[in-house]
């Protein structure tokens, strides 16, 4: 008998990943000396963990550390020094008891929809958005709903937006910096949706996984502008430590035992390398600075640069390592455009589809945290390419 | 306006988590000098992983390897190697490309349940049981359905069972050597069991978590019985690497791309550096059979030795590193006989309460895996304690 497949087996794929396949394939066929795939599709930084963080990881194991399960939240030590870390980079006071330490913010999206909303539920979020949001909520049955952002609002959602929705919404998704756009909510955007958010029993879910990488403008954490706020965050990205599978939430008081729970069932606890690992990466502030330091260098560069190689629409690039791209006069299919670009430059991008079903066809997404000089000859191969 | 909470949140704890917690709070205010805490609550090996494992890890960062996102199913190496696994341990012929590395056996729960069922879908399974099962399956609005199983089936499920279940369930979880009996579905019971799922269309999921960890009886996998089965495994009992979080799946052809999808956006992949480690520990074959010769030791001990101390209706102990003990003798209420177990003996256990919600009360659960000399010291103070 033909066995059935549940409704969750329908999530569509993060194509960014299908389209990190194509990349590698096509690295793997090249002959010998050919000019080598520029990686503009990845969301993952060229660099490794930092040192010090590498070097703790690497004591700890020749300490013969056992690396058993911690506990399901985390580390005491780290949960202590996340705390801290808002204390330094926002002057917020953060409980270190509100700090859950998760699989990275993958992890950490399941424990908070799960916590926060049922079935059923609605969730809104700026359109374009990270894929997975929409993905891992229709897994759990929840219904997103789409707030069609564009340059206008730098694809960022509003309040105006949030008022116009019947019935409201139980949840709000935002990003700042967001991904794909490289956008941010200004202090007092985010100040005010927070506020409208909690006044209006709408649960506001703000990932906060691009901060650090912000290039002009002043940033605000959801965790200091709402008691009701699920702040997600990661190291990841600043940190540069995607494979560690590294993250953490700040919770509001409500949601601490719940995401207990929660994590208790379906994480146990995050890797216990990562978390030691992730502990000694928040000092290593003069090493992820010059990391921050050349991504600002590649997004002038490129800002300056693919214009001129028929790129002229560009997101105004205020943080995250993005650069999102109207591609309106060059295709209406831009997951042909980024298949033909691949094959016919070597320069892999994400399609918008991925990000925007309605409107990402016309759009594409460059990453610029690879290496330094693969952004400039990006740019090169790009200018000579039609 | 107050916030609605979801009803995932109301997960309840995975109670031995919280025993963990007191027992850790116990020993950290005994006075210096006075007799350690004897950690029997816990499902963690007192072994570290295997050298192998470590030495691969700390080559690994020592060469700078930079340690990011691997594939959604994981690294190909790792994959082909746990194919390989199953050709050495079983003469079973699985094909690399149904491997699913994932974060520990936890993160493959989800994965597998969203893939296979629904909300509202019936998933029955023995109880007592590992209690993520239920609460997995609940935060996932999916129903469980006990199969109230005793001494007389060894605690495990059968076919006789599962044709008297109307309607007939969607799904069956079955685990061997289980947890917490540590009793096994022996080959043909696996058999008949994964024959009558695969004809009833009622999707297993077989939970081999503690295969290798077996004393007198041959075992069978899932893998090899049913086409249609999910296999869930891990690296952290036999292998010893719990905190590391690694563990697999080998699905059936039908599950492989839509858990590939879920686990692109729910995971993006396991930690790198355990999937390194995970590798190599696949090879440190004398380590690992000396863990099992311990186990082996510390089970006989107890064994013998715990009917003399009051504990005299044991499971039969046939795999894993757990006795569960009928106390309906000495309580009817075995959180309250754990916690005056604990504070007077010093010695942690897990109620059964955690395990089966109906007749737990009657039951405690020892886990064995620790240091030696702890299991004759607890058979000792058990002795002297009433």
């Amino acid at each position: 008998m033909a066995l059935k497949i549940g409704r969750g087996a329908e999530a569509p794929p993060f194509i960014v990943m299908d389209v990190i396949t194509a990349a590698n394939a096509r690295q793997a066929a090249l002959p010998p000396g050919a000019p080598h795939v520029i990686r503009m599709e990845v969301g993952q930084p060229g660099t490794g963990a930092p040192a010090g963080a590498v070097a703790a990881a690497a004591a700890a194991l020749q300490a013969g550390a056992p690396m058993g399960y911690t506990e399901a939240l985390g580390l005491r030590s780290l949960r202590t020094r996340i705390a801290r870390h808002y204390a330094d980079w926002y002057g917020a006071d953060i409980a270190p008891g509100r700090i859950a330490v998760t699989v990275g913010a993958s992890g950490a999206f399941p424990l908070a929809f799960l916590a926060a909303f049922d079935p059923g539920d609605r969730v809104a979020m700026a359109a374009p958005f990270y894929p997975p949001y929409v993905n891992i909520l229709a897994a759990l049955g929840i219904t997103p709903v789409m707030l069609e952002a564009g340059p206008e609002t730098r694809f960022q959602p509003t309040v105006e937006m949030l008022e116009r929705l019947d019935p409201r919404p139980d949840g709000l998704i935002v990003a700042s910096p967001c991904n794909p756009a490289g956008t941010m909510l200004h202090p007092d955007e985010l100040a005010a949706i927070a506020a409208w958010c909690h006044e209006a029993g709408v649960r506001l879910i703000s990932d906060e996984i691009y901060h650090g990488l912000t290039y002009d403008n002043p940033i605000a954490t959801a965790a200091a502008l709402s008691p009701s706020a699920v702040v997600v965050n990661s190291f990841s990205k600043y940190f540069s430590m995607t494979g560690w599978r590294i993250g953490w939430m700040v919770l509001p008081d409500d949601l601490v035992r719940p995401v207990e729970c929660l994590a208790q069932n379906m994480f146990i606890s995050a890797p216990h390398i990562a978390q030691v690992a992730a502990e000694a990466a928040m000092d290593c502030t003069a090493e992820l600075q010059a990391n921050v330091a050349r991504y600002r260098r590649s997004r002038d560069l490129l800002l300056r640069s693919l214009p001129a190689a028929g790129f002229p629409k560009l997101s105004p690039a205020e943080g995250a390592f993005y650069l999102y791209a109207d591609v309106t006069d060059r295709t209406n299919d831009s997951r042909a455009f980024c298949a033909r670009m691949l094959a016919e430059a070597g320069v892999a991008a994400s399609p918008g589809v991925d990000f925007d079903r309605a409107r990402g066809n016309r759009f594409i997404r460059f990453s610029y945290c690879g290496p330094e000089a693969d952004m400039a000859e990006a740019a090169s191969r790009l200018a000579g390419w039609r």
